[in-house]
């Protein structure tokens, strides 16, 4: 069995990344050894907990804990402060405690939820991610960010905080729809362009990485270690994104805007990034940060990932470009973007002229990219 | 002009407490030499705003700031998410960045909800406290606790965040109702008993401390020092309430009990601290933690400062225990007390016999306490 620990190394909450195949039935035992209070309380949605949730109650009961547990409906429309609200009130029927801890069993939207009421609860209890998508896995359950949606923008209300424990276990990726775990891929992809070029290699040597099936399970897990020592590594040198830790933004400039424009329920969070992604590459072009030859090998790892590559028909350009400016990016009217340079780098740039992001978004919207 | 700079020296968010008469004036200044964001979003009640909004936007304006401001409703009872809720929304309107300002001007309502909002908002914000209360100026500004009520418990949704300034201007006591100022004496009574035994002697000696005109401005600045000094060094040490911290709870236990039973509009805060600092006396005299004499001398300055000594008609004893159970202080069904061992020192027990706290509690709702 192969089995990897990536420690996320930061100076006043470090903490473990444990990925291994069926962790799942171990995650009673590898919580005993944080020496946190007997009371859990696990979070997830109907679909997930109908998979998984009876091994994770099993796994924890076996190890002694007195296990709660709370679904939030499934889907992006419910991550909201109203639907935290109702965990609060759960958390107090069942009597949580200061050293009681929230477990999240589930995709990004448990993940930011729980964590934002572990944040929240009592000025904050234990909380331990348990991802069970691809996009999970690689991104939101590391770096602490955690939150809910406003109506009008994404991500708007959270906070940073940290959870104990990130419990990766392959094997339920095999439940995920194959979308999903496209748009897994996409955050993948990122950190090959942003930070690890033989990530990026690999990649582009599996030709087709559009579905569990097309990917061996060797490469499944360099894939989910080298993502996760890539996240680990970023954000231990800058928890609260004050420099480095913003170029993870890399696709999510434009893509947050392509999201939100279509309702969040057209475009799933991965296929924004990717769509982003096609875009800050041909801003870097544009602005001879890095050349076509580069532009080229990304887009044909997207596509080959069968992730989407141009702006929706019905986006309106303008309206993208108003939507920019109320991203949390912004800093006195400004707009950052990340700008890849070579394959494993990049930087964060604010002032990439408004007439190039106009052009740039209208010739997205036009073609369809060749792949 | 009697001005004092008190450091709040934490590892990773230090920041000045500046005590000075009419600094109000100075708000614009001082926050400017923070080097923050140019937009601030004032928040306030229609009360405090109507005395003290004009001169603090005035000063805000002139230092070259671009001011909004927002109101709560005035009272305890529309401390809720709701609440922060709409000021989410008027911080979405103005636009702040992550660079931006929330600056709480009022008590600790006020206070806490904004800093609450400043913590979650963008995942964090700039937060600056401009207490005008005596309690918010003594307690609530000082050492980030922020947060909301929950309908059935005072803070259990929160966080700890630190503002970068506490500006605390004297004169804004002026017009505070006197009701309001007792129950600030009541925590300046609490920092004499467990922390700093020449200010409880101070006030021993003013004979008098139910307004304040009975109070000298020398004494007046004294006792604003000395309590956030003592609150300073205390979160200073224990900034997450792992251990010392813990002993700011004289009095709370029984006190956010007895407060809750009362739906929080019978009793002030304070007022609720004085009846459970009277009975956590009691428990550490029954307990042998010390004597008659120093129980009488605490009795004395509060009834001094003419505030509460027993448990209001109508409080069932068995209610108060229930109630206790559900405070966020409860470890593993032990409820924790602070105990005074002698004045200007206090330990932290979880071993209190629940006998033992029914007979006290039921000692204070039938007499009257002599002093």
């Amino acid at each position: 069995m192969t089995q990897s620990v990536i420690p996320v190394n930061l100076p006043q909450n470090a903490y473990e990344i444990a990925l291994a195949s069926d962790s799942l039935d171990r995650l009673g035992s590898w919580i005993k050894s944080l020496n946190l209070g007997r009371k859990l309380m696990l979070v997830s949605n109907p679909t997930v907990f109908g998979y998984y949730g009876k091994r994770a109650v099993a796994s924890l009961e076996t190890a002694g804990f007195e296990v709660h547990h709370h679904l939030f409906p499934d889907g992006e429309e419910y991550k909201t402060l109203d639907a935290v609200s109702q965990l609060y009130d759960a958390a107090l029927e069942v009597g949580l405690e200061r050293n009681s801890t929230f477990i999240a069993l589930g995709g990004g939207v448990v993940g930011d939820m729980t964590g934002f009421a572990a944040a929240t609860w009592l000025r904050g209890i234990n909380f331990i991610q348990v991802p069970t998508t691809l996009l999970a896995m690689v991104d939101a359950s590391i770096g602490g960010k955690t939150g809910v949606n406003h109506p009008q923008g994404k991500n708007l209300i959270g906070a940073f905080y940290q959870p104990s424990l990130v419990l990766i276990d392959p094997i339920v990726l095999g439940t995920l729809p194959e979308r999903e775990f496209r748009a897994g891929i996409a955050e993948v992809i990122k950190y090959g362009v942003i930070w690890d070029a033989d990530l990026f290699r690999q990649l582009e040597a599996a030709k087709r990485l559009a579905s569990p099936s097309d990917i061996s399970n060797q490469l499944l897990h360099e894939i989910l270690m080298r993502s996760c020592q890539a996240k680990a590594e970023v954000v231990s040198q800058d928890e609260k994104e004050a420099g480095l830790r913003a170029i993870l933004n890399y696709g999510h400039t434009i893509g947050h805007a392509v999201e939100s424009l279509t309702g969040y329920t057209e475009l799933l969070h991965g296929e924004g990034v990717a769509i982003g992604m096609i875009a800050a590459s041909r801003l870097a072009l544009a602005l001879n940060l890095w050349s076509a030859e580069e532009d080229a090998r990304q887009a044909q790892v997207i596509g080959n990932a069968g992730l989407p590559t141009t702006i929706p028909p019905g986006v309106d350009i303008d309206a993208i470009l108003a939507k920019l400016q109320t991203d949390k990016k912004v800093k006195d009217g400004q707009v950052r973007f990340v700008l890849p340079t070579s394959i494993g780098h990049a930087i964060v740039s604010d002032r990439v002229p408004p007439d190039l992001i106009h052009e740039t978004l209208a010739s997205l919207q036009k073609e369809t990219v060749q792949t």
